[in-house]
């Protein structure tokens, strides 16, 4: 069977006419939704037994809570309180659902890279947190500034990342100091959305005051929308830690966006089966957002999910298991079933970039994709689990969002498009390379790779025969050579230096931890 | 944001008891059926414009075939015919639709292994017809009579490739002689529905007779039900050859399944849009389907579809792309509007098991599941579009698919799984691992790798920093050396020998092309 590979290598014929600059293709990833309906795991009574089961969690063993402002929040809601342990009536959860937004505009300093967070958007960040970076060249190092500030230019020089992400953390910043160097490099490099880590009061508090004097935004254009975003990641199972728990208050009292992420890997934090640890993360989800609501009524707040499983020999996280697209699924449902856009996450836990790592990013992409996520994080870069972001994976991994995002757009089946004429024009055996149906669209008609080498495999090894990971590093090279600032960025750096000049004599802001 | 590296680090703790052997998990990937509802491209008003437009080219431009007796069946249905010019209509179409099964039995020597091939079944065959084959240790090389044993079985091995294919051509074969070779590999090291090259009359003739002794079946337990099968291709744009023809015909009169094919590359073969590239394909595929219900109303036929795009800066095959996922789920469209089972093709374009091979395969994979395709070929091993046949790729493409294979798996909400117990049970802070819910489960509650390694950074390297190319290697040495001969399989041989030693010394028969 299959003569495929035979009639294939009829089709090996150079296009005479290279296509010029002007015909090349520019697709715009600025702005997606969701191509495919969401997909379900559990029928609709499990997932109204999910949420009772999160409810009770809440109502009856409760949630430690370790900032006292925060207890007494619940308190004045009217939450039981023993020591740390708040147990939260459904009552109180519900108010919270009632008052929780369902469509968020994200600003940026672009105003053309604004995003509407709601249900049916499809957002991307970048893998961030990673407290390392590799690359070919360099190898495996503990994050620094410059990793950061180059991985941002990557970031901000792909459309099809829709968020920025504190990809690599820098080391080299001494602690007290480095959310300078992270809202800095973010300003000037990039002009996108942001985000902020919530390590503690007096950073937060900084960070967004830079975000405020970078955009030069008065006080009520700043607090009238969300200009950045805020992972807040429950210390699973039950615990409310004090830096989380201020950042959830912070956010919403400025009215920036906090993303409310339990971080449940079965078999370790939460229960080994999937709908155990969806329950948790559940309960956990809705307590962070209730802290947001009883914070400020309306604040923007993302119910957010990061499920996935450990190995069970060794406890080792994994990503892009078929638990982790369960996960992701579930989580979309439980996000729907309380009215909410949710963030979901994807990563891979291979050490290197290889097909085990492309296979583990592409597995958490579809399962975002089936479950509708909002906001898809680490969605580029990340290997190891997070603990190294590779330049590499980053290219192959934005490869796989481009096409993605290609899925999303229209496929038109007119006249034009079915082309009678053109199918009746070409002789049978013949070929469609130079029919005018195809002249006229061949420049625009399909997704243009970024890193795939679809060479003959003599052409391929002719040239040297490099892989995907070699050819990688002549992508994200390439990008750097090229990068420009953004517009405004060196106004809002000559407006930030003074600030970060004073702070940083001061001694700057120690994080919480 | 996102501390979710740090917390992830708790969870790298090493589980004393490992899992003993009667505990692995044993997970039955043999049937299979689609987690997922299929998705749309095209609305059912361009549907229905689609098949219309496909009816329009058979009724007024026509199929070349090159087959007289074919063109003969056709004209005593009413086709017109100028030369060998064949001009359809619609009402024959309508009829031959109306004949054709929409559920079809497909056995195996291994009754276990018999499928049921109908809309919703999800099954898988290996990549085949590459006439290279490559591995880590001997390179790239044309394919032997080896390579294809050795293909076969590892495609046995793993339970979750349904039907065979024709893996690798073994060039060291003569040409009139191959096929013996062919049959006689599948009948000898596997017991799963086979797969016949539909290379001319005579050779199709020997395979089947091969399967009915191999299988040692009556005339009647032959003809009865669908043993074997076979892809034919039509020589898009248009034109069905000799052997194609043949093959349809002798298929539906033995009463075994024919799976037609066209491969049309939109922009080579095929018209530059999605759209027009399918109404080719549907009206080839409309073709071949109407030869084999006339040639025998109710045989066994499947729809097909094999649509991806060339690089339009290169006229190379392209796969893995947007516009072949669009054309997947077009495909599901069009197969389901004429009301028959489909059969899909992934592939990967890289020259090495590589990023690239494994997202574009990942791609493909998922656009099969978007298309809700009954028969997913060249799902495993496929690289440089079918040229080679990649022992390493195939392990990770293995891997791709049992975690499809997975999701397919019920998610369970109950009690037991939601876990509330379990969730009171530990401690704000404390961990699942040795929770009486997670020790009952924790040996099956998982996935279990066949591929990735989920070790840190640092274990791994010390254990050789081996990326996924290199362990999969050692994966298919194992199975090689692991395999066993399926039950029956010297049996077979003992019958098969005497007809192919007579054939041979007879001088075999050449395969017409």
């Amino acid at each position: 069977m299959e003569r495929e590979s035979t009639s294939r290598r009829r089709t090996h014929r150079r296009r005479k006419a290279q296509p010029s600059a002007a015909g090349t293709r520019r697709p715009d990833y600025t702005h997606l939704h969701h191509p495919f309906a969401p997909a379900a795991v559990f029928d609709p009574d499990a997932v109204a037994r999910l949420h009772d089961a999160a409810l009770q969690i809440l109502e009856d063993f409760g949630i430690r809570v370790l900032l006292p402002e925060a207890r007494n929040i619940f308190v004045q809601a009217g939450a039981r309180i023993d020591d740390d342990m708040v147990r939260i009536g459904r009552d109180i959860v519900a108010a919270a659902l009632a008052s929780a937004p369902r469509r968020i505009t994200i600003r940026a300093a672009n105003a053309e890279r604004n995003q509407i967070y709601e249900a049916g958007a499809l957002l991307f960040a970048p893998g961030g947190g990673c407290p390392n970076a590799s690359d070919a060249d360099r190898g495996r190092r503990p994050g620094t500034l410059r990793d950061l500030r180059e991985t941002l230019k990557l970031v901000q020089s792909f459309d099809v990342l829709h968020v920025l992400g504190p990809t690599v953390e820098p080391q080299d910043v001494p602690a007290p100091l480095r959310h300078y160097a992270q809202i800095r490099a973010q300003l000037t490099l990039a002009d996108k959305p942001l985000s902020i880590f919530a390590r503690g009061r007096a950073q937060v508090a900084e960070c967004l005051e830079m975000v405020q004097i970078g955009l030069d935004l008065s006080d009520e254009a700043f607090a009238g929308a969300a200009w950045a975003t805020s992972v807040i990641n429950s210390n699973s199972p039950r615990v409310l830690d004090a830096p989380m728990a201020e950042g959830l208050i912070d956010f919403a009292r400025a009215g920036q966006l906090a993303i409310m992420t339990p971080f449940c890997l079965a078999g370790a934090m939460a229960p080994v089966t999937v709908a155990g640890a969806l329950a948790l993360q559940h309960a956990e989800c809705l307590a962070g957002i209730t802290l947001s609501q009883l914070a400020r009524p309306g604040a923007p707040v993302s119910y957010g999910g990061f499920a996935s499983n450990v190995d069970m020999r060794s406890g080792a996280p994994a990503f892009g298991t078929p638990e982790h697209v369960k996960m992701q699924i579930g989580s979309g449902q439980l996000a729907r079933h309380v009215g909410l856009p949710w963030r979901a996450g994807v990563g891979a836990a291979s050490n290197a970039p290889d097909m085990q790592s492309a296979t583990e990013t592409g597995m958490g992409l579809w399962g975002a994709l089936m479950g509708n996520a909002t906001l898809t994080l680490h969605a580029a870069g990340w290997l190891e689990g997070g603990l190294t972001f590779s330049y590499e994976k980053f290219v192959n991994d934005i490869e796989a969002l481009q096409m993605i995002a290609e899925l999303g757009t229209p496929t038109h089946a007119g006249t034009d498009e079915i082309a009678l004429d053109a199918i009746g024009g070409v002789v049978p055996s013949g070929h469609f390379f130079d029919a005018p149906h195809t002249m006229a669209r061949y420049q625009q008609a399909f997704y243009q790779p970024l890193l795939a080498d679809l060479r003959s495999h003599g052409a391929w090894t002719e040239a040297g025969g490099r892989g995907s990971a070699d050819r990688a590093t002549d992508v994200w090279k390439a990008r750097l050579a090229d990068f420009e600032p953004p517009i405004g960025a060196a106004a809002a750096d000559a407006r930030l230096a003074p600030y970060i000049e004073a702070r940083t004599r001061a001694g700057g802001a120690p994080p919480a931890d």
